[in-house]
């Protein structure tokens, strides 16, 4: 047997115990987990030290490398994130819908753990403690795979937090860690039928792709956003002005900003212009349909523009015909995250809100605030972009499912 | 681009128009569904007939030739399904938890159609009928691939519902079928990534592995059940025996029935000789373990035999020291479909019910009830036996997700 495989068993094995574990003493794991981080910060800040000299000995981009970095503030955000954990409300063992069938038979749906939850994650030392909380909170055992570069730290993390899981009294395979960071085992751990109940990619395009095409398992799909801001006819331009700088540049490297700016014909030539002003100012780059570089003279957007994912200050921008047209782009072009339209005209905003197919549709406010916090969940494993079992931000009951319970006394069927 | 990509991208397109298509239209395609399958009946009984003589040429089984063959009867028995759907509540629409943020913003999930659902299922023309009618009451366009055997008769049904839907004011591409039943065309459908929103396998353990090993997009998994029936230590035997014989005979193919035995040691050499001379009677063959074989004289149960769903007359025996042993055969074992237990003991039943990783854990009661109809859903569009979206019977809410609409006037984030 794989190593791998050795350990999945372990973490299954633990998850049937976690499932029947009552929400104090998974609070307690997590208290224990954030003294812990505390306590023995010194030896996570060393391991961390390996990987990041050894990161920059390879060449390591800046901004990875600031996200590889750990500091003593950082390890006090995190136990602070952990404590914040504890405070949420357990979603498992609410149970719904009892009802007594004609025959007597009481039938009611459960929430239960999914089991065991594999992440395959990129080098984000920040990952493996907030997904193990996320977790461990709602009873599931837990299979990480991070990045290579954050192999020390997470090895160590996971070392911490074991320690405290196991004081606790909950098993030490509650979280099992791959310390074979291959393409091979990441791929054998994708098919790990049977074992792993769900798999959870958090990262870029390029390893959702990769787990997509690969995984046996069950998978959510999180995270690629390729947004719209629409603006409508009837606009308030300047509110659809502070809507796109936000959506664009608040933080444009995050699934949420926006990435390409329809604007409907009736109002281009008095829009465009102060959107290149203010866009420009900010350092976006505009890439524009050919409508549109009759307007303001700007870098023309290839076809391919129109499905790209910037993560960056670049904007592709469309002149649609109205409403009608801008539906339509965004469900052919969108990667059924997060879109928004501009619009005083409550007919148009109506429509946009019922046909255009994504996660979250707004109607006059930014995209940026699809996230698991802004909507109130006090937590995020994740923004679904498919449409099973979960759809945009995915709070703590994600990560459980149900199981039909049902009472008879000697029922059977005729 | 292929003939099947052609037809995906049609019903995806058509899904759209659906997906805001109002629930009375929708009934009113049912209804002349229901009507032009009774109208159309002979028609579709010569191409039915063709493929019952092209199957009997073929040697096909009489147990699938039963399944293949339509009668007059069985058409109107299909036309009274669908009017059943017509009386069943659309989902679709609702929208719950809608709440005011801090910052204005108003934030409410609503339920909507998944868009389009593919499914891949053997020889049965009913299904054909029954998948278009449930996918579409909820809004949904469906791209049906069906075994080759029944290729003329789900041609003909298509072409009838396809005219009664066009009928109805909605677009005709709201079904399509591939007239191409190659495994190499399936595959392909298997991966139509970001046109088919999920895939529903329904049929046997072969066909359900294929689809999970080859697919890319979302599935659902559903049907196989290798169940399990646990005597407890203070089991009423009359009860139990009556539980057992119901769950294992009275549909031995289906995959709620009834693969194997646990019984606790401290009755076993009570309930065994019971259980032999009854099983025997209804015709069913008992393979035991060995400490089961020095009570009664039956055939050896291989290991492979506790990992099989026989879906016929045979049932594996196994001896367990009692309940704890035998929840941890059961979590090895099965394959999360139904479990039951037959107890009087209320610790029991509950550690049980707790413990039992499955989509539907029974206390005294057959596990032949797993089933749509029988927990109240008035429609079943199969079984889930994956923890994701839906688990256990799937009613017309498994055919939706969930948007989040918001609501604002300016909000930007900080």
């Amino acid at each position: 047997m794989s190593q791998l495989r050795e350990q999945a068993l372990k973490a299954k094995e633990a998850s049937y115990q976690l499932s029947v574990t009552g929400v104090s003493q998974k609070n307690d794991a997590l208290i224990k987990i954030a003294e812990k981080l505390i306590q023995k910060k010194d030896y996570i800040l060393e391991e961390n030290k390996k990987d990041l000299l050894h990161a920059e000995e390879n060449g390591v981009k800046p901004t990875m490398l600031d996200r590889l970095r750990l500091t003593e503030q950082r390890i006090y955000d995190m136990a602070e994130g952990v404590r914040q954990v504890v405070a949420l409300k357990d979603p498992v063992g609410e149970v719904i819908n009892m009802t007594e069938r004609p025959n007597g038979l009481v039938i009611g749906k459960k929430r239960v753990p999914l089991g065991l939850v594999g992440i395959i994650y990129e080098a984000r030392p920040n990952v493996t403690v907030d997904a193990v909380c996320l977790t461990l909170k709602t009873g599931n055992a837990t299979l990480l795979r991070g990045g290579k570069e954050a192999l020390c730290s997470n090895l160590a993390l996971t070392a911490v937090m074991r320690e405290a899981i196991t004081e606790a009294g909950l098993p030490e395979s509650t979280v099992e860690i791959l310390s074979d960071t291959s393409r091979e085992t990441a791929k054998e751990m994708m098919q790990l039928s049977g074992i792993l109940d769900v798999l959870i990619p958090r990262g870029g395009a390029g390893l959702i792709k990769t787990v997509v095409e690969n995984a046996t398992v069950p998978v959510i799909e999180t995270g690629t956003g390729n947004c719209h801001t629409y603006v409508d006819d009837s606009a308030d331009l300047e509110m659809a002005l502070s809507i796109l700088i936000n959506a664009k540049t608040q933080r444009p490297s995050v699934c949420n900003a926006c990435e390409s700016l329809l604007v409907s014909e009736k109002i281009a030539e008095e829009f465009l212009p102060m959107a290149k002003t203010a866009l420009e100012e900010k350092g976006v780059e505009l890439r524009g349909c050919e409508k549109t570089r009759k307007i303001i003279p700007i870098n023309a957007a290839t076809n391919e523009d129109f499905y790209t994912e910037y993560n960056d200050l670049i904007l592709s921008v469309k002149i649609v015909s109205g409403i009608d047209e801008a539906i339509s782009h965004i469900n052919l072009h969108n990667t059924k995250h997060s879109e928004c339209i501009v619009t005083k005209d409550y007919a148009n905003s109506q429509k946009f809100l019922k046909s255009v197919d994504a996660a979250a549709v707004y109607i006059n406010a930014s995209t940026r605030f699809t996230d698991g916090f802004e909507f109130g969940y006090g937590a995020e494993i994740g923004i679904s972009t498919q449409k099973l079992h979960a759809r945009g931000p995915m709070g703590l009951e994600a990560l459980t499912t149900i199981k039909y319970i049902i009472y008879g006394n000697g029922q059977i069927r005729g």
